[in-house]
């Protein structure tokens, strides 16, 4: 035994934050103990009351403590226009753009048979009976860029088809400011498809 | 606001840890809450736990929950033999080279009179009381090798004089395993000015 067994709890605790190895959870403990008590004592609460209030918004299951979450409950936004994504964290991406002002629709995952993750567990019954509620007139796929990612954007795009709505896909290519020579082959592959006319 | 207030304040709160900057929190609290909610709330336990009950030893000043820590309540230690450190953490760095069977006294610090720490705040007085004691045969002065460091190690030295015991300081030299090339100056003269003959 290294540590006194509270120290050892603690640093043990603390790797369950992603990227925190047993040195980092060390150095962290250490420091919280050595001159941030007050602060570990505010981590743990804040911890606390978000682990146990935080759901998922009802209508696009981004975080929420709210039924609705400020998005979707927000009359600034365009409710015709509707972004799906992966995960709760890609909406804060795309926020982060400030070019978009429709709402969300968060998968909570990707279609992966192998995985079991089918329809039903990405909320594809909801996404449905929203396409029924006839607000939605397109839809941004932005699904991440990988082969799970774009079977389900061509599954949400098949399931749209009996409705009227516009279906997008976020464009993939080269990323802006980003040397030819440091974009793998299928990016570019994709980029030369793509290809825009001046 | 990007995210829910309960989210935004949680985010907020893990940027106590060091090391931890914006996106690093966001990434932390997204991941607990997709999957590690039990993980959250058992780390806010332990931290609750960890910040109230964790005090110093009050014989060496390490961390412990007990009056006495488990290294000072040791049988199977040295009590001759006190390693004398800056922190709590340069214990744990000793204790893992295995080759010290002696017992510790932390400073919680060093001497560095600009910032207003003097003797008193480094447990100077206590550090004497353990002298007179009698039981010290040796203190083997670990401080960093920094000017401040360098400064306390010495302040403590003298202190030991009046009393038999034997003072000696950690060796300071190139590191095992470095390339020359890649040591300071002021680390290769200190290695030159203690040789030792083979």
């Amino acid at each position: 035994m290294r540590f006194s067994p509270l120290l050892e709890q603690l640093i043990d605790a603390l790797r369950c934050l992603p990227g925190v190895g047993p040195k980092t959870a060390q150095r962290m403990a250490f420091q919280l103990l050595t001159r941030g008590r007050e602060n570990g004592k505010h981590l743990a609460h804040r911890l606390t009351e978000a682990m146990q209030h935080i759901k998922h918004c009802q209508r696009c299951r981004i975080f929420s403590e709210t039924p609705l979450c400020h998005i979707c409950a927000s009359t600034h936004r365009d409710p015709t226009l509707l972004c799906i994504v992966e995960n709760p964290l890609d909406v804060s991406l795309v926020e982060q753009t400030e070019s978009f002002r429709g709402v969300y629709f968060v998968l909570l995952g990707h279609l992966s048979p192998l995985d079991g993750i089918g329809p039903e567990e990405i909320g594809i019954d909801q996404l449905k009976t929203r396409f029924e509620e006839n607000i939605t007139k397109e839809i941004i796929l932005a699904t991440h860029p990988t082969i799970e990612g774009e079977a389900t954007a061509h599954y949400i795009a098949e399931l749209a088809k009996p409705y009227t709505i516009k279906v997008t896909r976020i464009a993939h290519g080269v990323p802006k400011g980003y040397d030819l020579e440091y974009v793998d082959a299928g990016t570019l592959a994709h980029a030369l498809a793509g290809r825009e006319v001046l």
